[in-house]
């Protein structure tokens, strides 16, 4: 039995669309799952009727705060550790739940996680990762901007976070593991991610040598690593494009192919980003999710705990040299 | 009369591609122009007979050698000093000409351009530009990759650079100025980055604040500063989504809105990179440039000249505070 935590109050929709892609995602779940709502029990005790939930594996906390977008992390976790956002991550410590997932305030969520569930065995520091689509597969890009001002060990750690992720949750046979960067030569970029590129090469990851942003959209290689200001720019393009592509493109057009396009750019089916290096798993939605984007980050943070990334992680990062 | 020199040898579908573009540039060209071509001299004459460019402003300047593709720029400044390329910037250097362009190796362009040139005023370092499409407006985006690992004051004057072309070249009154950036606050990104928002903030620029990357494609600003390593990749990423888009999209719809979709992506209508805070006016095109991108490419050469981007680059970052 895998048991996720669902912080209800803290997306967009509010946590009607929450329950609805709590029951979805229990509807749909590839095993056993529990659902724990975290929010205004009177309010989601009436939305899990109204939305036909009763009877399934759904409970729910109680809690009395409720984080804010405009919360700074800081803000969020002196003033609210009665919020849904934290109580949600607070189960997983107290090892009531095996996962926590919310749509709320980003900052508050990796500030949190960190704070509660600790750093993976002798990780540096967390990495944010997202899921990329591109034309052949899905890439894992690692750092999406939890960092900033990274050592080349720390990009060579999040490497290993995305390369775990890529192996245990998209069933990845030893993953290809690639550094964006602004041309093919072993001495491109940053000096950071110069060093980076020689880590990587000595490590025990399947690293394919640099990509340059043109070939991003081509994919062929299953994580991708960069800094996180570089990482957080890069993503947010994606998004750009995907909602220009739609914008433009999709009234004119019609067919197979051309849904497959524009459902790979659909975040709906993406989990949003994936906290890897912590001592327990992490999942922040999009602050937009509709129920379908719940019941996905339901379903991978229930993947993530399942295969217990966290211990790999912890693991692999043992296996590095020493120095790193 | 404005004399631009153009180094025909260096482009991928060889000098004929080069001596067209230079024609068509001569026929559609605002005002005087007279394009030098450098290369081999029996060649290129042959070419302007074939391609009826004779009794044209159309000047040859014989060069022995070329730069590869594959040549480091050490190797390209060193032994190959009567190649196109370096002919073609060096004539700038003797007052010959008063702009120059080529499809050339990258990296030897901007190496022989700052040797034979200098640096505007006080300049710390050139940068390239590359204009972006979006929905709204052309982006200048200043650095495109001509470097790494910068200073917040190299930043700065980048984006003096970029909104006096901003200004001089695509006419824009008193251009916004934005800093690619993780978020709207003051203190996001990196540590460089977020000292780089203070310096614009506090210069005569028309500083806007942050844009992020799903921003981008929208516009509404005319300037776009970030870090080398960043800016190539944005660079590179838009270029692999127009093709992307082209790929799967061109054949399937069709109409004027389409067209001038495509048409913004297509990199024909753009010079390229533009060598920003030389002493002179150096242009690097596409390698892949066709006749209607060489046009392109010396029209705006011929513009920049016409305007003395470089002498306005050189008195701004003169303004800029001691410390800058």
């Amino acid at each position: 039995m895998v048991r996720v935590a669902l912080d209800a109050m803290g997306g967009d929709l509010g946590p009607k669309a929450a329950v609805e892609g709590a029951i979805a995602a229990l509807k749909s779940a590839p095993g056993p799952l529990t659902v724990v709502l975290t929010g205004d029990e009177p309010t989601l005790r009436g939305l899990v009727s109204e939305c036909g939930g009763e009877g399934m594996p759904l409970e729910i906390v109680h809690t009395t705060q409720v984080v804010e977008m405009t919360d700074t992390p800081t803000v969020a976790l002196k003033t609210k550790p009665d919020s849904s956002l934290a109580v949600c991550v607070g189960l997983q410590k107290k090892g009531l739940v095996h996962a926590s997932a919310s749509p709320g305030n980003t900052g508050a969520m990796m500030a949190a996680s960190l704070m509660i569930l600790g750093r993976a065995g002798k990780i540096s520091r967390p990495t944010v990762a997202t899921v990329l689509p591109t034309a052949t597969n899905k890439v894992v890009m690692v750092d999406s901007g939890a960092n900033v001002d990274e050592k080349p060990t720390q990009l060579l750690q999040f490497a290993v976070c995305g390369s775990i992720y890529a192996q245990k949750v998209l069933g990845v046979d030893n993953p290809k593991v690639a550094l964006l960067n602004m041309g093919e030569e072993e001495h491109k970029g940053t000096e950071v991610v110069a060093e980076a590129y020689k880590l990587l090469k000595a490590s025990h990851l399947n690293f394919v040598g640099n990509v340059e942003g043109h070939d991003l959209l081509k994919g062929g290689f299953d994580v991708l690593v960069t800094p996180g200001y570089t990482g957080n720019i890069v993503l947010k393009l994606f998004e750009g494009f995907g909602e220009y592509l739609v914008h433009n493109f999709r009234k004119a057009v019609s067919g197979a192919s051309f849904d497959a396009i524009f459902e790979s750019f659909n975040y709906e089916n993406s989990a949003g980003g994936l906290l890897l290096g912590l001592d327990g798993t992490s999942v922040i939605m999009h602050g937009r999710s509709t129920p379908r984007a719940y019941c996905t980050g339901i379903l991978i943070a229930r993947q993530m705990a399942e295969a217990q990334v966290h211990r790999k992680i912890a693991e692999d990062i043992e296996r590095l040299e020493p120095s790193a």
